[in-house]
C-alpha cells in the first residue's frame, strides 16, 4: 500500500526534434505517443506503464512536474487527507488530466516542486513481453536504459536566514508519503543542517532526492542501466554522439551506484545510473555524510565536486 | 508495514569446521557468534542485523527453518491472526527463542517448511559504518557477499495425484504474507500446473521461491553480489578452493540475474547471485514460463536444465 | 619479421543460408564477398584485411585450411626453405590462389592439417576508420566480435602406439615458424606426453593450439570480445537465438580467458573469447598443466571437462 | 628478436615511506628488494622478472630512466651499432649496472630521456607459479595490478621554432628500435605536426608513448588491470585511500583502453589501464587524430582535456 515508485517526469525542452533525438536515440527511450499540445510521451523498454517521460515544448528548460504511482486508487483518498492535514494544498484532478492516467492528486512539495500521485496509467507492457521473455529486447538504441529511476530536485537552502527547503521537503516525504530516508548530508558549523537527502519507497537506494541550492530547481533525472559495464557503454554512446558530459563514469559514495551525468540539448541534466549492491529497507540505519566529506559522498573517486555539478541546473517548475 | 525481507536461514551441516571454512573463507560471511548448542551465527558485511545464517551441527544436511523480518512488532499480531485464520497452526515464541531476536511466530508453510516471522534482531551494523562509509570494506574474504538474498524451497508436486504444494505455498505467501508473485512456471498438459514460483516483498525479483519436486526439500539459498564481474570473481574463488560447482556463470531467464550454483561441504546448494536490471513491483505483470521453455527460464544460455539441478537437494526440515 | 597472426580460417558448412545467419547475425561478422564457387567471405569489424573467415559449402562439416599472415613477402622465401628443410612438403601458390591474397605457401602440419602462409591480402579497413575513430561502430549485430583470434586443432594422440601428433605439430610451430609455447598439458603415467599445447606469435596467450584426440580434427575457432561483460552479452545472444551452447560463461585456467563455446548450424564448434590479463612473451616461462588438473586447466570453475568438449569435433580437412 | 617489452622504470620519490605505501598497498606491487643506496625494487604479481619499478629517493620527483628488455644478448650488439649509426651516443654498461641485470646499453632518446636496453634480469616468477596456476593469487593489495604496461614521456614541442622532439623520438623508436607506430596526433595549422605518438613492440596498443609539452618531462607510467570492472575497483581503492585522482574511469579514444589517472605522493602521475579490445600489429594502419579531436582521442567520453592532464607533469630526468 502507498507509493510504489516514480511514475513519470515532465521535462521542458527548447527544441523538440533535438530532444527526441536525444531521449530516443541516445538515451534509448521508446516513443509511445504525442498529444495535440505537442507533448511527447516516452517509456523505457523495461517499463510496463505507457510512459515515464513527457517532453513538453517550452521557452525555458526545466521540470514541470514529477509524478509517483501509488498502489491502489483508494490510496489516493488517504493521501489526499494526509497531505491536506499536513497543511499543504492538494487538488484532485480528474482522470485524463494526466494523459492516460486515472484520477490524480496535484500538490506542491514544501520546496515548491509540483508533484502528482496517481494509481492508474494505461498498460503497454515491457518490450520483452510476459511469456518466456528474453532478458533484453533486440533493436535497443543508444544507452538502452531500462526505466526512469529517480530525480534530484534542488531546494532553496539558506540556513543563515532560516530557510531549509531540503529539510522541509524531506520531512513531508517521510511523514506524509511514508518515504524512507536512506542517506543525508549534514552541513553547517554544527552539522545540524540537512543539506541533501535521499529517500526511497522501493528497495533501491532512492526514488527521489533533494539537494540544497540558491533557488528551487531541477538538478537531474536518472535512467537505469543493468550494471557497470553498461555505464561504460552509456558513456561511449555519449562520446559517439558528442553529448555534453558533466561527469564521466564514477561511483557515488552515496547510494554506491555507478553513474554518468550529461545534458540534454536544452540543458537539462540527465544521469544513467546502475545500482551496485544496495538494499534499501525501512530498518536500514540512515547513512550520514558530513560536509567535509560531501565531495566523496557525491563522487567517491575524486572526492571533489565539480563546479558544474552544484551550479548548473534548470528550473524546478 | 508487513514483511520486509528474508531475515535468516538455519542450515544443517555435517562438519562444522568444514562449514565454517566454506561460509567464512569461500563465501565471505563474517563470524559473529556461537551458542552453547554449537550453532554458529554469520552475517554479510553489508547487513546491519546480527546474523543472517545459522549453521547447526546435524547428522543430515538441509534447512531447519527460514525466517523473515517484519517491519514492526505490531505486525506480528496481525500476521498471527491471518495465519491462524487461514487454517495454519501458528505458535508465538518468546523473545530469545530465536537468538538475539524479539518474540517470533513459528509456523509451517503448506509445503511443510518451517518459517519464522520476527520484528527485532540485535543490531550490529554494516562493516562500512553509517558515517561517510566506503562502498566496500577492506579485508573481505572469498566471494565477499553482501547479504543473504533469498532461498528456493522444494515442494512436493504430484499433479496426477492432485498434490501441488508449490501452488499451496505460493497462495499462502500471497494471501497471508502479502508477497507479490513475480514469475511462475506453468506445467502440465494444459499448462495449468503452477510448478515453480518466485515471490517478493522488496523490489528485487524474489525474496523466496518454490519449485516442485518429489518431496519437501531445500534447494538452495543465495547470497548477493554487486554485479556480473563479481560473478566471475565468485566462480574463480570456487575454482581456487576446489568447491563443487553445479552451474558456472550464467544468466537466469527468470529474474535475469547472474548466477553460479555450488555446494557447501555438507551438500547444501548455495548460489551467489547478482541482480541485473529488474524492478519488482506490485503492479508488474506476472511473468509466465511455459514448461517447454523451463530450461531457458532457469538457465537462459543453454536453455537446458542439468540433471543435478532438479535431482540434487537436501532436506527441507 | 615472421608470422604476425592468424589470417583466416576456411570452414565447411552444410547449409550456407543457415551458416550466414549464424556467422553474420549471431556472431556478428560482416559479409564482404562471395566467389563463383559459392564461398562466402566474412570479416570482423575491427579487422583491416578483407576477410578472416571463408565459409565453403560442403557435405561434411570441418575445416579446410587455416592461414597465417607473415610480415613481408620476403618472409615467404625464408619459410619455404625452412619448411622444406624440416622435411615437410611445401607448395608455393600463385597470387589469387587464396582469393585477394598475394602468393602463398601451402603445406600440411605434421598433424595433417592444411596451413597457408601469405604476406598480402586486400585491405578493407576497420569499420571505425583510421581518423578520429570511435571505439566501436554502430549497427553491430549479435555478439559483435572484433576479430578471428585463434583455432584449436585436434591431433591424433595414441602414446601407447608411439603416436603424438600434438608434440609433432608443436615442434614444427616452434622450430620452423618461430611460435612461442605458452602453455602445455603433460599427460601419461610419467607426465611426459605433451597432450595439448598453446602457442603464440602475438603477445596474446595463443594464436593456435593443439589438443590430442583419436584422429585429426577441428575442435574450434575463436572470435575476440572486448571483455567479460561481452561474454555475458554473447551468451545472451546465443540464448536469444537458441544456439546450441557447449559451455556457458567461464574462465579458462589455461590462458585465463573468459569464454563460451557453442556450435554453428553445421556442428562446427565456435568460441567467443575475451582476454583477461595475459601478456605472452618469448621469455615467459612455459606454464604446465598436469593431467590430473587438466579439467581445471580447461574450465577453471568446475575443474571438470564435459564429455562434449573432448568428444565432439568436426573434420580437420 | 629485438625489443620485447618495457622492462622497468626508475621513478624518483620524495618520501620513501609514503611512496612504498602507495606503490605497494594502493597500486598493489610487491616489494622484492632494496639496495644500499636506498632504492626500492618492486614487481607486479604477474611479472616473472625480478622488478619492474625502481623507486629512488630524491629531492625532486620525476623519472630517472626507462628500460626495455630485448630478446637475446646478441640483440644488444645489433642495437649498439644501430643506435650509434643513427648518431646517438650509446654506452655499454657492465652486468650489474642495472641491479640483477646483465650488460645493458644506456643512451638518451632524441627527447633527452634516458633509456636502457638489457637482455637479462634475475628471474623470480609470477606469484601464481607455472604449474597448474590459479588465474590470480590470494592476498593482493589495493588495485592488484598485473604488470608495468607503458610510460608516456613528455617531449619538447615548439613547432614555431622548429622544435619537435616528439617526432624525433618517434622516428628513433621506429627506425632504430623497430617499434610500430599505432596512433598519432597531428597538430598545427596544416596538420603536419606530429604532436603525440603511441608505439608498440607487443601486440598491445602501446609500450611507450610521447606527447609534446614545454620541456622534457615525465607524464605517467601505467600498470595493467584485467578489465573494466577492475578499473572501477582501482578507482574505489583510490577513493578509499584518498589518493589525488586526475581522471576518473573513462575510455581513451586512443588505444580504446579503460583508464584512471592519479598521482603518487611525490606528484608523479600513475595510470591503471585495462586493454579493451585492440590488437597492435605491424600492418595495422596508423590511426590519426586531428588536433580538433585531440580531446576525444585522449578522453573519449568528455572529448575534453582537463588542464591538469596537459600542464602537470614531473621531471623527465
Amino acid at each position: 500500500m502507498g507509493v510504489m515508485r516514480i511514475g513519470h517526469i515532465n521535462i521542458r525542452v527548447l527544441d523538440m526534434d533535438a530532444a527526441r533525438h536525444h531521449y530516443e536515440n541516445v538515451i534509448g527511450l521508446l516513443y509511445v505517443d504525442e498529444d495535440p499540445q505537442g507533448n511527447v510521451y516516452l517509456k523505457g523498454w523495461d517499463e510496463w506503464d505507457k510512459y515515464s517521460v513527457i517532453l513538453s515544448p517550452a521557452a525555458r528548460a526545466g521540470m514541470n512536474h514529477i509524478a509517483y504511482k501509488v498502489e491502489s486508487d483508494a490510496d489516493l483518498d488517504g493521501f489526499r487527507a494526509r497531505i491536506s492535514d499536513y497543511g499543504v494544498d492538494v487538488e484532485e484532478c480528474a482522470a485524463g488530466a494526466l494523459r492516460d492516467c486515472g484520477r490524480s492528486l496535484r500538490f506542491e512539495l514544501p520546496s515548491g516542486h509540483v508533484m502528482y500521485l496517481y494509481a492508474e496509467k494505461s498498460f503497454v507492457g515491457k518490450s520483452v513481453g510476459t511469456v518466456n521473455p528474453d532478458p533484453w529486447p533486440d533493436g535497443l538504441k543508444g544507452a538502452g536504459v531500462h526505466w526512469l529511476d529517480h530525480a534530484l530536485l534542488m531546494c532553496e537552502l539558506d540556513p543563515e536566514n532560516g530557510v531549509n527547503k531540503v529539510a522541509e521537503a524531506t520531512a513531508f516525504m517521510e511523514k506524509v508519503l511514508d518515504f524512507k530516508l536512506t542517506e543525508q548530508v549534514m552541513a553547517g558549523p554544527d552539522g545540524d543542517v540537512q543539506a541533501a537527502t535521499w529517500l526511497t519507497r522501493t528497495s533501491t537506494p532512492h526514488d527521489i532526492a533533494f539537494v540544497g541550492g540558491p533557488v528551487k530547481g531541477f538538478h537531474h533525472c536518472a535512467f537505469y542501466l543493468e550494471d557497470w559495464s553498461d555505464v561504460l557503454k552509456s558513456a561511449d554512446v555519449m562520446g559517439k554522439n558528442k553529448v555534453k558530459i558533466d561527469i564521466t563514469p564514477q561511483r557515488h559514495g552515496i547510494t554506491r551506484g555507478g553513474t554518468i551525468y550529461f545534458f540534454d540539448p536544452s540543458g537539462n541534466r540527465n544521469e544513467t545510473f546502475a545500482g551496485l549492491g544496495y538494499l534499501g529497507q525501512p530498518d536500514m540505519p540512515v547513512i550520514t555524510w558530513t560536509e567535509d566529506e560531501l565531495g566523496r559522498g557525491i563522487f567517491y573517486h575524486t572526492g571533489e565536486l565539480n563546479e558544474a555539478f552544484t551550479e548548473v541546473y534548470t528550473e524546478g517548475a
